[in-house]
């Protein structure tokens, strides 16, 4: 049953996927006598952690009970006071945790603490299942860095369009439901100027119950109009476009009429790393970067990319000079070429998606 | 049982897949009260067909016996006599077929034959695993062409090589051996004369057991060399070389001391329709294209593709001028695009094989 309850709490956490940032997803489960007395999860940054609203929950019910929790719970002051103190006050007798804090400062202090007070503690049950739903969490927190996923859609051959451009659609209805889906659980959305002048998205989240991500516009000149769609939205989510000091200052302050634009560096391109950190600090922990060829080649080459998401098509379009997934310069030794990890083929309809992690 | 029984013949029948062209490959087992007391298949264009080997297997035992047979049994003398003569002497009750014969001037006339004699006939059982079992032979025998399909092995992004030209190796151990598996079934293999200049490449079937595909060049101005591996080898199949009159009548002769030239038309290309006929007529039922890129893309294009085997491995290798699986023009229209169907997925090591039909 153990397993249970903690795929029970690991479900609630999932609930708010997209909409914690900076904060990880967490979600608690109280169990007296074999019964759930009270639930809960984080909702969002700055209100209760997923323990305070379990226990609560659960008020007088909580005192000998158990609680199974995905994350290790803190022991310091944030925005709201220290899980452990609820806990402790609570009358828990047995706490199970998936995994620990992944914050080397913090990690392990909030175990510590209820060890101290003669709470049994567990740790480990269905940890590589919470390590995973908090991929964006754990990346951020341990190199200042996003979580970037790269998204994209092709034939079967890989090629995302037609030697004439054509591209819409070459995936099927459900396949792009999907990556709406991705949408609502990631921070941003990025893409190449490119996809804007030539696409002219929304990037925004069609389903029932999305949000919009932030929109990330990568444009090293400041190519693209003010009239784009991009920023021409009814959207609660901001557009950030990031440039160099090679665009001109009139454009930059046009756009800025409409969205963020960052200066991220001087020269010609948009140093990537540099961007990632800067976003990391505007508490941007997960980037879903929809295209072009040409900026997915760079993030590749900078090593910059955590996973990937590919819908393949059961089409064959062919061609030398039809865009294939990934542009760029590529990879020119195999020995260099970026190595994939725990793939996993899901069907969308008669389409596939393969999705695989960057090895690290 | 009954589907058991079919099974069991569907088995037998797979063993001599690439042996019995330009015959279909058959089982079939005979059965007498609910005990297998004959099995047989057909091993070799020329020999006895399955249902004969199976009834002398049984000898008196297929008296009141039933039969089980994956293909209509002939009703006609060819290099042996009619298997329904044989299974009316034998005294078989039942006969159980998986699928009728695909040649219109036969399809059915078996059948009657063993009504008129007294013996129930039932048709259907694993029809569809019987025809795609013989799905080379259906291909031939209802288009006067062999049935072709395409192999590949590419990154996840669709890369078949670095932008250098490194392609050895993309895929893993067991993802190329699976593909001299597929050498092993094909009555024969082709690729493109790049393909042998570039790679030099032997085209055997290295795996236990194996036999030697027929190796087809498809080379219009004979730019190969008499030193190529795939004209040198030490093996029991024949190389066979299309070209056209643009090729030098020395270089032809050069090159048929070790090889079959075969001049398919007048001109610059070789024409792949007539090519395929002429093989057809030579008794090839299946081919399998291993590349390169402009001769897939070709193939594809004159719409003569039936099947595709893509391996693709965990890598990601980018690059705007990076081969992809399929080269050439390419379809420049989305609605032109050769749409696939029936998509398989299936692991071999670290790699993934998706394998797909054209869509008729």
């Amino acid at each position: 049953m153990k397993n249970t309850y903690m795929e029970k709490a690991l479900h609630l956490a999932e609930k708010a996927l997209g909409r914690t940032a900076p904060n990880p997803v967490v979600g608690a489960v109280v169990v007296n006598k074999g019964e759930i007395v009270g639930i809960g999860y984080h909702q969002k940054a700055g209100s209760f952690h997923a323990e305070r609203i379990a226990l609560n929950d659960a008020k007088d019910k909580a005192k000998g009970a158990d609680l199974y929790v995905t994350l290790e719970p803190c022991n310091h002051y944030g925005k709201t006071p220290p899980c452990t103190q609820a806990i402790i006050e609570a009358g828990i007798k047995n706490v199970y945790v998936s995994t620990l804090d992944p914050n080397p400062k913090v990690s392990g202090k909030g175990i510590e603490k209820l060890k101290e007070n003669g709470i049994n503690v567990e740790v480990g049950l269905k940890e590589e299942e919470a390590k995973r739903l908090n991929e964006f969490f754990f990346k951020y927190i341990q190199t200042g860095l996003p979580f970037v996923a790269i998204k994209g859609a092709s034939s079967l051959d890989g090629k995302i369009a037609t030697s004439l451009g054509e591209s819409k659609w070459i995936t099927g209805e459900k396949a792009r439901n999907h990556g709406h889906s991705l949408r609502n659980i990631y921070d941003a959305i990025m893409v190449g100027k490119n996809t804007v002048l030539s696409d002219n998205p929304s990037l925004n989240c069609r389903i029932s119950g999305g949000r919009d991500p932030v929109r990330i516009v990568v444009d090293s000149k400041l190519s693209i109009s003010s009239d784009a769609n991009i920023l021409n939205l009814n959207s609660e989510a901001k557009t950030i476009i990031a440039t160099t000091t090679s665009s001109e200052i009139t454009k930059q302050k046009e756009l800025a009429i409409k969205a963020e634009v960052i200066v991220v560096n001087e020269g010609d391109q948009v140093n990537l790393k540099k961007l990632l950190e800067i976003l990391a600090s505007k508490g941007i922990t997960s980037i879903l970067v929809e295209g072009g060829a040409t900026l997915t080649g760079s993030l590749f080459s900078s090593n910059l990319v955590d996973k990937v998401y590919f819908y393949k098509a059961p089409l064959i379009i062919g061609g030398d000079k039809a865009k294939g997934l990934i542009g760029g310069e590529g990879f020119k030794h195999l020995d260099k070429a970026i190595k994939l990890k725990d793939l996993k083929v899901e069907p969308f309809g008669n389409d596939l998606l393969i999705s695989a992690y960057v090895k690290g």
